[in-house]
């Protein structure tokens, strides 16, 4: 098994059975992915989890907490506090459904529009450059695989 | 493409560009199987970037922090505070070089050795878990990929 390591820098580094656990790479290639976009995306001190969930409710304005937090897999808790943080930032707006007083609607404010076009291009770069790493012939297997394991390991 | 949502729990769910991206679905990946291995791991309450941390330094006993970070793909801050934590759970020694006071050398504890060895147990079966989901046949080359994204995208 290739080193998982950058470039030699780690040579004298023993692994041990994480070299064999796919679960530690994936949270390497996670890692270093996360560190690439957010270079990118310079200046926007906004994290991948939390640009999803601003594309998830630009795409479907008015979603809830409960249909947000399905579909971009986070628990209560931290999809609460992202929320909270893009609140807060007036990225988000937060409000009581008019016939559901428990259930609030999310929609993005003017200035988290703008924001979420900006990262956007930030991400279509990050995407081009993740495929030219992965190779057009490997790149729709990867995505599928990816998606079995979300969809298959919980 | 399929939708990367929980058994169509989420039909109505429009995931616009994310849909076709690789990041997301890595980070979907990524955050599934993260719930899976904390569910095996009930009761321990350790991240899998914090049992990657205990596992390197089991493995390199006397590790700076220097090579820990480089190993795991943290930058200072985030490896300063997951270690805080290993040290003020007892799990993790960390003590000055005799020769040279700016290093540090971190071992591990007694008791980090034990959670060590029942983390170590889940995380096999959790391995075992990805590899049926995977598949024998593609399991080397998706893990080739990850580690590919990981040396070449930064």
């Amino acid at each position: 098994m290739a080193s998982p390591g950058p470039h030699g820098a780690d040579d004298a580094i023993d692994y041990g059975p994480l070299a064999h656990w796919v679960a530690f790479h994936l949270r390497m290639a996670q890692v270093v992915s996360f560190q690439a976009f957010a270079r990118l995306a310079h200046g926007e001190n906004l994290s991948p989890g939390r640009f999803a969930v601003l594309t998830l409710i630009g795409q479907n304005p008015g979603i809830s907490q409960t249909a947000l937090s399905r579909a971009n897999r986070n628990d209560k808790s931290t999809l609460t506090s992202a929320l909270r943080g893009l609140v807060q930032k007036k990225l988000v707006n937060r409000q009581r459904a008019a016939g559901d007083k428990r259930l609030y609607r999310l929609t993005l404010t003017a200035a988290g529009e703008k924001l979420l076009r900006r990262l956007t291009e930030c991400a279509k770069q990050h995407d081009r450059n993740l495929m030219r790493v992965i190779g057009p012939r490997d790149y729709a297997h990867f995505m599928q695989i990816l998606q079995k394991i979300a969809n298959e390991i919980g």
